[in-house]
C-alpha cells in the first residue's frame, strides 16, 4: 500500500513515475500536473494521468480496501501544465467502496475514473488462464530509444513477440494484433497499483501493429482489474511484469484492446481493455 | 435506434424486456422498476437493471451517437419495487458524449452507470478475431426451464459447450470455465444496444462451470465494448446472438468473466468483462 500522506510534497529525488504523478491538495480538491517526462503526442500519456487519479482516491483518509476494477475515460485531450481532481465516495459498503474522480481543465472535464475498492479475503483460489512463454527478462533485447514520444523513454520495453517495426506506408495484408513483452519503468520501481494502472495503457495501439504504421489513435475508456491485492503484491516484491495485448476488431473509426499483466513468478496481476480511436 | 419518445407509456402488449426496462419521466428523473419478470437471487437480474439505465440515456433528447462503452458497477442489491435514476452528461465533444447514470433507492445509490457514446464514421476494417464454432441456432439443443430465477425463463440458452450441469458439491479437479451458446429472447426480439448490454451479464457465473456447484455471487462491475452502430445491427437484423463466455482468475473472493456476443453472420457485436464476487 502507498503511505497515505499526502500532505508530504515528493521530493526531487523521488522515482520520475512519484513525481508525475502527484497529487497536492488545494482547497478541497487535488491539483496534478500532465508530466512532460510522461508526455504523449497531443497530450500527457494516459496511463500517468489514470494513475494519478487513483492516487488521488488512495490518499482519502477513509479510503478503505485495494483497488478492484478502474474505469477510466479519457473525455478530452489534457493540456499542458496543472488539472484537478474532485473525488467522490460514491457507495460504501462493509468491504467495498466506489469511488469517482473527475479531472478539470478550465473548469471543463477532460478526464474522468471509476474504481471499485475491496477488502479482499482468503477463498478458495484457481487460476485457469497461464503465463505466457517468454525467455527471462535480461535475456530479451530492449527496444531501441525510439524518442517518439517522452513516455516511451521512462519504460523498458522488452519484446518477445510482436515488436513493433512500423513503416511510412500500410502493410497490404494485416499483421497479427498481438504481442508480448517483458516491460519495466526505465528506472526499476517496485510494482504497486498505481504502476500496474499506468502499465495497462503501454501497449502500443494494435493498430500500429497490424497496419505496420503510426496513424492518429487516442485511447477513449480503458478498464483494468486488478487480481492480486497489496499482500499479493508485496510477495511479488517485483520491478517487471510481462505484458500481453491483442486486438478483436477494428471498425468504423474504433478499435478495441485487451492486455494482460502478468509477474515473473505466474501470477496474473490484471487484465485491461481499452476502446481506442483511431484514424485510418 | 429507439424511437426516443420516453413519454409514450410501454403498453401491455410490449415485449417483456421493453417493458421491464421502461423509464418514466418524474420531475427531472426517471423511474424504473426492478421487473418481477426478470428477477434473480437477491435483487433483479443486473443485465435488465443496466439496460435501463442505458435506456434513461438514450431517452434524452440531446443524446447523440450510438453506444460505445458502457461500465456498469453494481454497489448494492437492488430492492424490490422502483428505483429513480438521475442522468448527466458529463462531456459532449463533436463525435462524443460521456455520460453517468446513477440508480437511487431510498436516497441511497445502489448501482451506476457511465457511458460513452459515439458518431461512428466509416473507416479501415478489419476483424482478427473469428466467430467460434457452432450448430445453426435450430439445432443446438435448448437449455430445459430450470425454474432457478425468473430472469433465466426470459432467454433462450441453447448451449454448444460447456452446458451447465451443477451438482450438490464441489468438484475435486475445476472443469474449464469456458461455454458458449446460443441464446435469444424466448419472445425473439430484434437484437439492439440494450439487448445486447442485457446479453452481456447472462452468462452463468464461471465459478459454477469450474466447481460444478452453484455458490453465492454477485456482479461488482461490468464493462461492455459495442463494436456495431445502430447501423449494423439493423443490417444485421437478427434475434439472436452466439455468446462465448471465459475467466482467468479465481482470488481471494473476486473473479474475472470475459464474453464475446456474435452475430449469427459472424459480426463480433459485443466484448463484455465483468469482476464478480463469490463465496467459496
Amino acid at each position: 500500500m502507498l503511505e497515505k500522506t499526502p500532505e508530504t510534497t515528493v521530493n526531487d529525488t523521488a522515482h520520475p513515475f512519484d513525481r508525475a504523478t502527484q497529487v497536492t491538495a488545494v482547497g478541497g480538491r487535488w491539483r496534478g500536473t500532465a508530466s512532460e517526462d510522461y508526455f504523449a503526442f497531443v497530450g500527457p500519456f494516459g496511463g500517468a494521468t489514470a494513475a494519478t487519479m487513483l492516487r488521488a482516491i488512495m490518499v482519502q483518509p477513509e479510503c478503505a480496501g485495494d483497488p478492484l476494477s478502474v474505469t477510466v475515460n479519457l473525455c478530452a485531450p489534457v493540456a499542458r501544465g496543472t488539472f484537478d481532481l474532485t473525488v467522490r465516495l460514491i457507495k460504501a459498503t462493509r468491504s467495498t467502496q466506489h469511488w469517482m474522480v473527475e479531472l478539470l481543465q478550465d473548469d471543463g472535464v477532460a478526464a474522468f475514473m471509476t474504481a471499485v475498492f475491496a477488502v479482499r479475503r482468503p477463498s478458495w483460489s484457481h487460476q485457469p488462464a497461464t503465463m505466457p512463454e517468454a525467455p527471462p527478462f535480461d535475456e530479451a533485447k530492449p527496444l531501441p530509444d525510439s524518442g517518439i514520444a517522452a513516455w516511451v523513454r521512462q519504460y523498458q520495453f522488452r519484446f518477445v513477440e510482436g515488436a513493433p517495426g512500423y513503416g511510412n506506408t500500410p502493410h497490404d495484408v494485416p499483421a497479427s494484433a498481438y504481442s508480448r513483452m517483458w516491460l519495466s519503468d526505465t528506472t526499476p520501481r517496485r510494482i504497486d497499483f498505481l504502476s500496474l494502472l499506468s502499465m495497462s495503457d503501454t501497449f502500443f495501439a494494435r493498430i500500429f501493429h497490424v497496419r505496420g504504421t503510426i496513424v492518429p489513435i487516442g485511447t477513449v475508456s480503458m478498464t483494468t482489474v486488478f487480481h492480486a491485492d497489496a499482500a499479493d503484491l508485496a510477495a511479488d516484491d517485483t520491478t517487471m511484469v510481462l505484458g500481453a495485448a491483442d486486438a478483436n476488431i477494428f471498425h468504423k473509426i474504433f478499435s478495441d484492446q485487451t492486455g494482460e499483466l502478468w509477474s515473473p513468478s505466474g501470477r496474473l496481476l490484471a487484465t485491461t481493455s481499452q476502446v481506442v480511436y483511431f484514424k485510418a
